[in-house]
Parts: structure tokens; sequence; C-alpha cells
């Protein structure tokens, strides 16, 4: 980590494949920090600022012609200026900030999924974080057949990444699996510390696990508040 | 280059800083080509896709927010789309490919002017571009006062560019001068051969220059066509 954590804010990803629950359990310890006074603030990629929806808007518009190093620079573009207009001022002020995907998602998109050659995915991906890097990766495994079978109930129209086909989402699929079963053992350091939680079961039990590992990193966020 | 330039087409990069004619210059380029019948394109950086044209409008609308990092990643999205939707077509099919702006631009406006990291912002042009680099890039040179002064006739309202300040715009044009004073000696891989022409005088007068630099290289641009 290249910034100062003493005494500062903290920068906890969520990621896993389609329909593994991230955004869900993101927003279960999002209202479990809340209701414990624990200032926070939850992001998505890409979004997250007016430029970030511009972007979102325009990957995801099944209208939009995006080559695949476009997508790329354009998610890189997103993230840039979520780092320097939400994320860093969130840290200098001691927030937590909850972040809804991140470079493990890059991996398995743009680099799993398309292709795209992974050193140079790397260099424009430390072009735009500066080189900060989560404190905490949270990656939410769940079996990818049944993960896509959750997504595709979710939506019947298809956005511009989702109409990619079986092939690429297969591959998508592969890396998020391969992240969780080698995740202690792979240097992501983009991601920071990566721990794997298994998604299975309901959302209640998936957040008590998601509890367990962000209460033994950070006992103070769930001590009771006296004030 | 790492394109096989043999029977294939070329790109002629126009660059220069603001008033040195270099729209204009191109324009009469490709005309001169037309007449000739030489088959060409003519592209613009950003722009020149639909996507282009998109992050064309983020990036000059006086109210979007972009910070320097996303800027420059938002311009390598746009060239990454113009290289693999127009500029390699056009190269198969043997197309001159006349660019309005390429990367002296990029060095001049996110380097010299806001300050970004030079081998950053290298290492993302060379993923945006796969490491194709122009035939030629013709630096139109031009007193830096002198163009400011042109180029505020132009126009009452500023786009966003155009609203950075006269510190940016000096330390822009300031790298122009630099670019043409030392650019038989500096390494600039991405552009290819540099030549500085003056800008100064009519337009006549700095085409004819122009003319005489292009068909110094590929005289048969220029021969009569006995068909």
């Amino acid at each position: 980590m290249t910034h100062d954590s003493a005494g500062r804010g903290r920068i906890i990803v969520f990621e896993g494949g389609e329909g593994s629950g991230k955004t869900t359990q993101l927003a279960r310890l999002a209202a479990s920090l809340d209701a414990r006074g624990v200032r926070h603030v939850t992001l998505q990629e890409p979004g997250g600022t007016p430029l970030g929806r511009e972007v979102r808007r325009v990957l995801l518009d099944p209208g939009s012609d995006v080559t695949p190093h476009a997508e790329a620079l354009l998610f890189m573009a997103s993230r840039a200026q979520l780092m320097d207009r939400e994320i860093r001022p969130a840290l200098v002020r001691g927030d937590v900030v909850l972040l809804d995907r991140f470079f493990l998602s890059t991996y398995a998109y743009q680099i799993a999924g398309h292709g795209l050659r992974e050193t140079e995915v790397r260099s424009a991906n430390a072009f735009a974080t500066g080189g900060l890097v989560p404190d905490l990766t949270i990656l939410l495994t769940f079996p990818a057949r049944e993960g896509l079978a959750r997504a595709a109930t979710r939506t019947s129209s298809h956005d511009r990444i989702e109409a990619f086909g079986e092939d690429f989402h297969a591959r998508v699929a592969a890396a998020f699996t391969t992240f969780a079963e080698v995740a202690w053992q792979t240097a992501h350091p983009e991601c920071g510390p990566i721990v794997a939680v298994s998604g299975e079961g309901t959302a209640q039990d998936v957040s008590e696990r998601v509890h367990a590992v962000v209460a033994e990193r950070w006992p103070e966020f769930f001590e009771v508040a006296l004030a």
C-alpha cells in the first residue's frame, strides 16, 4: 500500500463472478457499518462520478462500438477519475470506501475475457490508480454455472458486455474461479490482500462470513459505540 | 515502424501549436492528393469514430469534470478505437491516412501541460496503438505568441481545454517550440520521423513547403497520372 493507512480510511473491494452476490453483500456490510456509526462511502466501477457514469453508459449501451483496447482504457479513465475525486478524498476524511469491482474484474474481463496483454493492462491500471491499492479484496465465490443462472434470471435484455457470448463469459467465470482457488498464492498486488468467501447459502449466511473477515482485520469497526 | 509498409498505405501526421495552421495544411494536402487520385482518409484526434466523438464531446465540454489522468486515458481510448476501426483498415486498403494530431499533442498537452509522467503516458500510448507508428510527422512551427493570437481570433468562447489558463498553454506552446528546435535529434519514436516545417507566410507558402517534404519522400504521390 502506498497510502499511509495509519489513522486513515480503508478501501474494501467486493469482487466475484456474475450472480456471486457481491453487490448485495456490499450493501449489507454498508448497512452494518451504518448501524455502528462507521463513516463510509459506497462506490461502483465504472461509475461513481459524473464522468464514470458517462463511461458506464457508453460501455453498457448495446449500440456502442467499442474495441477491447478502447474498453480497457475507458474503464481506466473512469477509475482514474474515481480515485482522484472520490476515493482519495474519502481516505483523507478517514472514511471506509466500499468498492464494487476493481482490478480482479479488470483481470477477468479485459485480460482473461478479451485476451489483452496482462503487462500492458497492469501498466494502465498503475497509471489510473497512482499505485493506490485496496486494504482488502473480498472475493465471493460461487459455482460459475449457478452464478450465470442467477444472473440470467435478473434480466431478459442484455447490455453490451453481457452480450459478448458464452465463450467470453466462460473465460471470465473461469478467471474468478481461479482467483478463488489460488487467491492466497497468486500475486495480484493491485488488489491488496485477497480473501475468498463462499457465496453459497442465504444472503444472511454469506454476510456473516463477510462480517467475520472484516471484523478479524478491523475489530474497531464493530465495537459497541459507548458515546 | 511495426507495420509492413511495403505496398501499403502511409500515415502522415500534422502537429503544431495553437494557430499553427495544421488543420488548414492537412486539408490542402488532402486536396492535392485528391487532385492526383491518391486514395486517402482524413482523421482527427480525438474523434474520427462514433466513440471518439463521444470522448471529444466530454473532453471539450466546459461543464465536464475530468482529471488529468482520466483525460489522458480518454484520449488513449479514442486513439485505440481510431487505430482499430479506421487507421489499420485504411492501411490495409493502401490508403494514405492524414491525421490531425497524434503523439506530439499527447506529449505537449498531457506531459508538458499537465505534468503527467512521461513513461506512464508512453506505456498507455503503446497499449492504445499496438506499437503502430506514423510514417511521417509534419510539425508546423510558428512563434507561439502569434499562434495564440491567431487562435484567439477564431473563437470568443472557450472549450474545457482552451480554458486551462495561460500557464498551461504556455507550457504546451513551449513543448511544440522545443520539438521544432530539436525534432531531428530527440527520440520520440512514437511519432516516426519528424520534419519541422515553418508555418509562417501565407497558407499557399506553407503548403508549398509541406508539398516539398511529402514529395521528397513519396514522389509517386505527385507523378502525373497516365491512366
